[in-house]
């Protein structure tokens, strides 16, 4: 497998045919998800996984009425950032710590306090900093769907306060960042498998020292 | 090749030994970043290669004494995003959805609106959509180097206005976002290397619907 020829077909999937993707490649999907690197480890953030037909077409009707891969889509994923850091978070993540990494009892307390400053930050600064780290992850799906050959498509077009009541993520203290939509391409809708990639010539991007 | 051996596999490098990784592989990871998805193509965003060992250093010494890799990297990635979207960016991307779209003259013209009314932010707006997408591209290179093992660490963990000072990032119109340090670990310093990998179960992560 070359890894940069996947990477130069992967596209925006502009158009879905409704039809389901194998169970194993979602699975995959998501667990290059959960694998992905984010600050400390913490994982600020939850995916939800929308297989019902009938959220994908509320969240197409209500909140992303641009993007009619979401009901067509095998399933779309929305990532969601939590509105404030729980105590409780805080203490799953430093027993995780606990148990995987066999710290000693004070270096556990050195590092709890190191965790807690670096998170006491404002509500507006966590959404920003646990957005970020969403960005690496829906970077590893996106890679991932490339690289088993799954279509898929990054969204940021939709209204987040709409979304974010249709799935009640209010009550679970979270807020929408975005969201993918992964399945198969239409093959006549989908006019962006046709066309060729637009991408900034290396001599554009690189600044080489 | 399994995809999901290799994400288990990689890790943040903490120590590496100073030799240099293949040309090729540079290269691979390099187009990785180049091909990676923006809002819009827009790929708002340059990367600084530093290869040279003062530069490399000279970043340590002023602006991430914590982070012992950059000096020992084979080359440090610098992602920056733009202070301000000039109207020679909009030019230059509208130049190129000419070229390889080829979108008819009045369809041009609607399509440019829609990008100047999209990039209608402050610059604090931009900086924080910019960023995002600098993610997704951090995202790519961690995962393309974790394709081709070759050791890497992201790296948020610096003092950005002392190093916008030391690679005059400020002329440039950029700010540094974040660093990625790419080589060969170190097989006694890195101790992170022979840690288990610490991820929240998929229980804790996903909702599915």
């Amino acid at each position: 497998m070359n890894i940069l020829e996947k990477l130069n077909k992967r596209y925006a999937s502009k158009a879905m045919d409704g039809t389901k993707i194998p169970e194993e490649k979602k699975q995959e999907i998501l667990e290059a998800i959960r694998l992905a690197p984010t600050s400390l480890g913490f994982q600020p953030f939850k995916v939800i996984v929308v297989e019902s037909q009938e959220v994908k077409q509320k969240i197409f009707d209500t909140a992303a009425s641009g993007q009619p891969q979401i009901p067509n889509s095998s399933f779309t994923l929305i990532f969601a950032t939590p509105q404030k850091v729980t105590h409780e978070m805080i203490e799953n993540y430093m027993e995780n710590v606990k148990v995987v990494r066999k710290l000693a009892p004070e270096k556990l307390i050195a590092y709890k306090a190191m965790v807690q400053g670096f998170l006491n930050k404002t509500d507006e600064e966590i959404s920003i900093w646990a957005s970020k780290q969403v960005y690496i992850a829906l970077g590893f799906a996106l890679y991932t769907a490339a690289m088993i050959d799954v279509d898929s498509v990054p969204i940021e077009g939709f209204n987040k306060s709409k979304l974010d009541e249709v799935l009640n993520l209010n009550e679970l203290n979270l807020n929408s960042v975005c969201m993918m939509a992964v399945g198969n391409r239409h093959e006549e809708l989908d006019y962006n498998a046709k066309l060729p990639k637009m991408r900034k010539p290396g001599a554009e991007m690189f600044i080489n020292i």
